[in-house]
């Protein structure tokens, strides 16, 4: 497995997401790989990222299934070209729509692994799905559509 | 308008959502009110939840959305039953999907208005349309499905 993630090779301006820029200090920092034809991700939510007691809050659920859907776009896109990723122009993607389907409830105190592969994928936007599972099962599932960020928005390194 | 958030409600039980809890200090809390036939909330994002440097980040948007499509659907259903919010047995929501849609970027540093209106509502499930504004213009639209949460899971007050 590639050691790097994604989000690893981000250009600094525009590495401050907060679900997976490695510049925010606040924020999650998820980190996109390749496996095989699918990326995967894990993540292990804090005690205090309840819906109800014991289970995730459906926004944090969210949020990991837009960021692993935008590093999937990304990763996804390098490959479709061939190109290492970070190899210049950096190919970095915005959601433009986001839907997620919460299958049973997630629990708490565990590490979530999240699956995403790629639906459709084009210049322009790249549609993932992404799963969400807790001991093997999953518990979500989402489906991320993602616009490729206009590269005048995204100074060179 | 009435002075309490449809969040104040909540029974103790289930009143930890980092979104919505009332209980969740570490959350964010978000109070849902009648304004008409309409629902509204208001937000001011952190310097920190960033999307790219000067923009909302889109998972908290989708949870901001959540927590007041939840909150709409409790809110409604308390109207629709001609009961007080609080009353018993009580009404609580959870999310069985959730579809978010980034019309254009959101700028950070200012209070976001989420006003929320009723699309279906039966004793099982309340779908709710979602808006997103700053400064005055709609940059994101959702839709959430919210199902009943069983009597049994809610502990009485």
């Amino acid at each position: 497995m590639e050691l790097k993630a994604i989000q690893d090779y981000y250009p600094d301006d525009v590495a401050h997401c907060y679900g997976c820029g490695k510049l925010n200090e606040h924020g999650h920092r998820i980190k996109t790989f390749w496996n095989g034809d699918e990326t995967i991700t894990r993540f292990t939510p804090k005690d205090y990222h309840t819906a109800i007691p014991g289970y995730v809050y459906g926004g944090l659920i969210a949020s990991l299934i837009d960021c692993h859907g935008t590093g999937t776009a990304a990763l996804a896109s390098y490959r479709s070209e061939e190109r290492k990723p970070g190899s210049l122009p950096p190919l970095r993607f915005v959601t433009a729509s986001l839907q997620v389907d919460y299958l049973k409830p997630t629990p708490l105190g565990i590490e979530l692994e999240l699956k995403g592969k790629v639906l459709e994928l084009n210049r322009k936007k790249v549609v993932t799905e992404i799963t969400v599972s807790a001991n093997g099962v999953i518990t979500a599932r989402g489906k991320v559509i993602a616009a490729k960020m206009p590269e005048n928005i995204i100074k060179k390194r």
